[in-house]
């Protein structure tokens, strides 16, 4: 590559022309139509626009599962404003599919429709799965991918992680004293966290797909485990409700009352608990509870992201937030990385990933 | 009081003369010249300027135990320099001493030297006992207080609080993972927190006059509890290396190594820890641990500042910070008020104050 500079990486790591100024702004306009789509939702946020000699010509974004494919969208647009798009160069979020799915492959549909180039900024995260950037390319279409990757990694959220694991993206949350404690002696919890952090905890149940307790918590705490708004209604989306073990929960149970679906998962494998929730379409799943769940995710190495809202309080004695992982010497502790350290009224969230081994 | 603006209120609630320009510089410039005492001493840091139509005429402040008062050096200062003090008005940081201690009373020496004004940042935190302004004002001089009184409080530190309480001001320092643990099941610590946040630490030692531990910690752990360098040496200033408890620090513990005096307390009692180190001069405590001796001032109510050195790390197990306060229910927790929420490298640390009932 020597002096090169300007150049664009391709998926395949050859080096691209370099992206023109209209396009870019065509990214930042198609990032800003993706983020129009549903936050929850199995399928991806995708946005596109689709630029002849500098000029949009039509948009589209992706509006949820069972809805058209952006592309499909922003084709179906600049005809209905009738606009030739045969040379025309589409600018997309995320690499075109290649496989037929609900919808037709949106690689194909770009061929049909004569798009002489296309513009990507995140390639397709399927592990194995050769994506639509290669379906052009053999059709002798240019395509130039990593543009503005970051901002489309970002509009992807828990999509991205999820996809290329083949799993459900997992938070655990913890809501502690500053000497680790859950809840009292006696079990009393109401509220170690101040309403500025409850408040933000909601925003995160609005944002996932699933919320999973373990029996041990849905017995003995009777959680709601809904999503609600700052006035204390029920969220317009209400996340999967999760238990897992072997335990029933009660016909009395509030997992039982208004919000989202009950999902009873009999296991103690928290692999098996993310088949089942991948199986519904899960991207997103906050294990909220309680130390046995959270310590058998942990020991799994299924926590991809823990948030921790830690609260200046000091209790003495209580249940912890995490129960054993087997962990015997300081050396083996579970490291996390810290992404963000966030004061919330009184209350600190620390949003960390762990450190996995090479 | 009704439309006065711009009045400085004076320590028996009076309404006093505006303060000028050039004493509220004057007071400025005595803040930074107090800063200049040392941080780690029994007596405060005060500084004092002489102003004469305006103009600085002699400067002192107080260079700790011992030494002459900022007052006192500030006269000297204008008569070795020639000038007339009488008529002058005198800017200093803390209210004149009335007392004889070491040195004789400042009020006085600045009667004697015919002062016309006075003026003042901070009030004398003596409970009780009449400070140097009644006895200025009692000569017929008037008397300014409460001026950059904030600035005032932060050069002072601990020594303040310390004074008003009657006993060394306490802080609590823990340091632990996400979960609370302060150590792994084994016992092992070294290290749950980063250099940055054990390099933070040692800064805090270095500005204490005595680091306190349980004998459980001192025999457990062998500590050091010296103050160090970025270098790792021994800071200039060692604070005392004070162990709480029955047992005998055996004779080839680090603790009687090269740092602090080593000071034993053979009590459970945290009052009697305190006015033993109250004796000493001892104006800012750290207590560093362990879990049992953190419970005891907690339970004595004789913790003024926690600072909690939280780390990315989950352990499962191991113990905690703080052992029993006899806390059952989440009514009845620690409650703090957050100060700070710092940062430091992948860990947090959080300052906070007890909340006290009224
Ligand atoms: N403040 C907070 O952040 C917070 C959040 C949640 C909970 N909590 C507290 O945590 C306490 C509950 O703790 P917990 O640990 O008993 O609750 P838990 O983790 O919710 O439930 C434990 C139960 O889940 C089942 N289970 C699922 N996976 C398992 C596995 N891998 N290994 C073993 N058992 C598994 C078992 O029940 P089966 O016999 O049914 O299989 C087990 O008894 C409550 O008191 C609650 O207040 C606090
Ligand atoms: N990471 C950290 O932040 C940190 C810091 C310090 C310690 N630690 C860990 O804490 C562990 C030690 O914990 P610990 O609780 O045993 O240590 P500790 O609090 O240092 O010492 C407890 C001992 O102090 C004496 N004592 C003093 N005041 C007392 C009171 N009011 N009530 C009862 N006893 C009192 C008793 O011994 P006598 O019989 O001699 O009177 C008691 O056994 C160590 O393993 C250490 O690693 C961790």
């Amino acid at each position: 590559m020597g002096r090169e500079v300007d150049v664009t990486s391709t998926t395949n790591g050859a080096v691209a022309p370099h992206v023109r100024d209209d396009e870019l702004d065509a990214m930042r306009r198609a990032l800003h139509l993706a983020a129009r789509g549903p936050a929850v939702d199995p399928n991806p946020r995708v946005g596109c626009v689709l630029l002849r000699d500098g000029t949009t010509i039509g948009e589209g974004w992706h509006a949820g599962a069972g809805t058209a494919h952006a592309e499909v969208v922003a084709l179906a647009d600049a005809r209905a404003r009738g606009h030739e798009v045969r040379g025309a160069t589409a600018v997309v979020t995320l690499e075109p599919c290649a496989h037929t799915g609900r919808t037709g492959p949106c690689a194909r549909a770009l061929l049909d429709a004569g798009v002489a180039r296309v513009v990507i900024a995140v390639a397709d995260p399927n592990p194995g799965a050769a994506g639509g950037a290669d379906v052009l390319r053999a059709a002798g279409v240019p395509v130039v991918t990593d543009v503005l990757a970051d901002e489309g990694r970002a509009v992807l959220g828990a999509w991205l992680p999820a996809v290329r694991r083949g799993r459900p993206f997992v938070t655990l949350k913890t809501a502690t004293t500053l000497d680790g404690r859950v809840a009292a002696a006696d079990g009393s919890s109401r509220w170690i966290t101040s309403p500025v952090a409850r408040r933000h905890a909601h925003e995160l149940r609005a944002e996932v797909d699933a919320i999973v307790v373990g029996t041990g918590t849905a017995l003995r705490d009777d959680p709601s485990l809904t999503a609600r708004t700052a006035a204390g209604d029920l969220a317009g989306h209400q996340p999967l409700r999760v238990v897992v073990g072997h335990r029933d929960v009660p016909p009395d149970a509030r997992l039982r009352g208004p919000g989202g679906e009950l999902v009873t998962v009999r296991t103690h494998d928290p692999a098996q608990v993310l088949a089942a929730l991948e199986a519904r379409g899960v991207r997103h799943a906050l294990v909220e509870g309680g130390a046995t769940l959270a310590a058998a995710f942990l020991r799994a190495g299924l926590v991809d992201e823990v948030h921790a809202y830690v609260a200046p309080v000091l209790l003495g004695s209580g249940p912890a937030a995490v129960a054993d992982l087997g962990v015997t010497t300081i050396a083996d502790a579970v490291r996390l990385e810290p992404v963000s350290v966030l004061p919330l009224g009184p209350d600190v969230l620390v949003v960390a990933t762990p450190v996995r081994e090479a």
